[in-house]
């Protein structure tokens, strides 16, 4: 969002999917409204109980440490990323907006299958063909990058990392401990950049559980 | 689903997206309890602001008459077809299934993107990729078929068509008058075969709307 709200209007959909961390729909409201960007929420409430839910959105709370191939398996939601991106296509159709970003990166392509640029490159063709009287262009432009780098880059940009949310367990603070805290944590510590976030835990970083 | 429900376990997921025709969902539960098929409803409605409501699901009433393009375009629900099929696809994942099939037939083509073939094959690249731990692969057995053909493969199958739904305008008889209504009765003369369905209008049918 930092790097195109210079470009033009910029529109952010937020989706609620019944996920543990719903703070973080707080938080990426907290940003839209910090910085005058306008947002829409998508309630996917009602589907919810149609889709497996992984750790993301089901009852058990997700494994501590650095993600294993298995443990980071628990946490698929299937399709996720597609049925939020069908959707944010046909909102942008409707607003006649003609590119769809999302923010995933190549430290998720181990396990997401979802997250890999071969899937957006299909998907992102699949969506031009189903709107090709009003086209719409879906791109991940960090998706061949580390999170270590999308700190820096977001540095660089000055986004207010403090603001931003990235736990899994849906504390009220980050815990520290998850693989997306371990992740994010680390990202930090290989970009040598000061990290804003406060966490429950601050000891070293967790290895994975077997 | 006539089709398949010899060949093993199937199961409809049904969409109520707030479409007028609403009436088309009973239909669906009512053929689906008489056959003893497991069906779900897919509720899409909190997100149904988010996308233009073409006259599926608008306020406006379908145009009378044969399609024209124009006509039909009036119609389009944007990014429909990728938002059920998403959801559909992430359900089969929920449940092991590996196949989704959805009914495009070869006459919607010229107006809905959506329901080409070449939209098809990529869409279903996709969802292969997104889901490839567990793949899901999807078809469209109708779209290179004609509605005619489809009337004449549904007789020999034996399916109970007073029982399905089509009109667009969701009265409680089909209209006989709308572009879906139209399609529908030219299909049955075409095919010659006779028409169970009870309309309200039964003259000749109309000719586009310019």
């Amino acid at each position: 969002m930092w790097s195109l709200r210079e470009a033009g209007y910029v529109k952010a959909l937020l989706f609620d999917y019944g996920q543990r961390h719903r703070i973080e729909l707080q938080h990426a409201q907290k940003i839209c409204q910090f910085f005058h960007v306008d947002y829409a929420v998508a309630d996917l409430t009602a589907v919810n109980h149609l889709i497996r839910k992984g750790s993301q959105a089901g009852d058990d709370l997700p494994p501590d440490g650095h993600y294993s191939d298995e443990t980071m398996k628990t946490t698929i939601v299937p399709n996720r990323n597609s049925i939020m991106l069908s959707i944010a296509v046909g909102h942008a159709v409707t607003l006649g907006i003609h590119d769809v970003y999302f923010a995933a990166h190549s430290g998720d392509h181990a396990i997401y299958p979802d997250c890999r640029d071969k899937f957006v490159e299909k998907f992102a063709d699949a969506m031009y063909l189903a709107n090709e009287w009003d086209p719409v262009f879906v791109w991940a432009p960090f998706v061949h990058m580390l999170k270590e780098d999308i700190v820096k880059f977001g540095n660089n940009l000055g986004v207010p990392f403090q603001m931003t949310w990235s736990c899994y367990k849906g504390g009220q603070k980050h815990c520290g401990k998850c693989g997306t805290c371990t992740e994010r944590r680390e990202a930090f510590q290989l970009a040598n950049i000061d990290d804003p976030t406060e966490y429950e835990y601050t000891g070293p970083l967790l290895e994975a559980q077997s």
